[in-house]
C-alpha cells in the first residue's frame, strides 16, 4: 500500500517519550486488527522515520543515544511533520537553521504536529500565528510570549486547528492516535491503542 | 544523592514504547517536584542507561537505531533490571548468552521487571516459576506454555510477585510508576505522572 511518509525530528536533549510515543504509534497502526498483522508492514498505513539538523547520534533526555535515519540535506519529502519537545527546544528557539527548516518543510507536508514544547518551536518559526494551540502545563506561558496571537487551549490534550499541538510528553501519542483516527477512522485508532495497551487520554481535542 | 542504577535491556526488534516508557518514568523523576528539578540531576533518585548484547546499534520496531550504553562484558553492576517486549523476544528464547545474562543479572539485581512479551524471556530464565505474573494480552497462553506454574493475572496492569510483570506496551509505564512509588512513595510517582502529563492505568497492581 501506499505509505504516509512521517518525519519525526529528533535533536539533543528531546525528551524520549515525545518522540518515541508518537513513533510508537504511527509505526504500528495497522488496518488489518490483531498481532499478527504487526508482524508486517502489508497493512500499515505509514512510514516513520526521524530526521536531525546533522547525521551524527542525538543524545536525547536521560541520555538516550538515537541514530537518526537522516539529516537535514538527506530527509526525503514527508507528509507529516513531528515536532517533540524537551529542554533542548530552547536552544533552538535561536537557532535560524532548524527554523529554518521547520518553516520550509512544514510548508511542503500537508499536515505539522507537535508534541509537548515542540509547540515552541513551531510558534517561533511562526506557524502557530491566530491559531488555538497548546503546550505542556510548565510552558504556557513562555508559548504565549513566544507569540502574543495564539489562542492558547490550557485543559485541552490535543488541540487540532490546521496545525495539531498536544500537552505535555505523553500527550503526544493521543495526538498521534488523533492523527491515526482523523485519516483511517476511530476504530483504527481504538485498536492500535489496544494492541499498545494504552488508555487513550480523557480531555477531549479540539477541532 | 546515591542513585539507585536502571540497566534496560534493548535488542533488535524491541517495541519502542517497551523501552522507551520505563526509561522516560524512571530518568525524569525527581523527588523535588516542578518543571525547574527536572533541569539537574540533583534530586534524580535513578541513573538510567541500556544494555544490549553487542556494542552495535539495536535496530527496535519501526527502524527506530539506538545506540546502547554498555554491552554484555562492560554492563555495571545494577539495582533494577528492566527487560522489555517486542517480537524479537521470540528469537531470544533459544539464545542462551541472554538467558543466562538475565539469570546472572537478575540475581545480583535487588528488582527484576518485565514489560509486555519482556515476561516471556524472564520465564524462559526459569524466573517466573511459581510466580503470579502478566504479559501482553496477545501473548497470555504462549507465556503460560513456557513455565506451567505461573500464575497468569490475565486483567492486572502491573503484578508484583517479587519480579513485577506487566502487560502490553505502555502498562510498562504504569509498572515503572509503580516502582518509584514503591521506593519514594505515591506522590513522587503522581507528581512524575503529572510531569509526564500521563494518566496512570487504572487496573490495580497485584501485590
Amino acid at each position: 500500500m501506499q505509505q504516509l511518509q512521517v518525519g519525526i525530528f529528533i535533536f539533543d536533549e528531546v525528551e524520549v517519550l515525545d518522540f518515541a510515543g508518537p513513533f510508537e504509534v504511527f509505526s504500528r497502526t495497522r488496518l488489518t486488527p490483531g498481532v499478527a498483522s504487526r508482524r508486517s508492514e502489508e497493512t500499515a498505513p505509514f512510514h516513520v522515520f526521524t530526521v536531525a539538523a546533522e547525521g551524527r547520534p542525538v543524545v536525547a533526555t536521560g541520555g538516550l543515544r538515537v541514530i537518526p535515519d537522516y539529516d537535514f540535506a538527506t530527509a526525503p519529502p514527508m507528509d507529516l511533520l513531528v515536532v517533540p519537545g524537551g529542554f533542548g527546544t530552547r536552544a533552538l528557539l535561536h537557532d535560524t537553521a532548524v527554523l529554518d527548516w521547520i518553516r520550509r518543510t512544514a510548508a511542503g507536508s500537508g499536515r505539522v504536529t507537535s508534541v509537548c514544547t515542540g509547540a515552541l518551536l513551531l510558534a517561533q518559526a511562526g506557524l502557530l500565528a491566530g491559531r488555538r494551540a497548546t503546550t505542556h502545563w510548565g510552558a504556557l506561558e513562555l508559548l504565549a510570549s513566544l507569540d502574543p496571537t495564539i489562542r492558547i487551549e490550557p485543559t485541552a490534550r490535543v488541540v487540532k486547528d490546521g496545525i495539531t499541538t498536544s500537552a505535555g510528553v505523553s500527550a503526544g501519542i493521543d495526538m498521534a492516535l488523533a492523527v491515526v483516527a482523523d485519516l483511517h477512522g476511530e476504530a483504527v485508532a481504538d485498536e492500535t491503542a489496544r494492541y499498545m495497551d494504552y488508555i487513550r487520554g480523557g480531555t477531549a481535542s479540539v477541532s
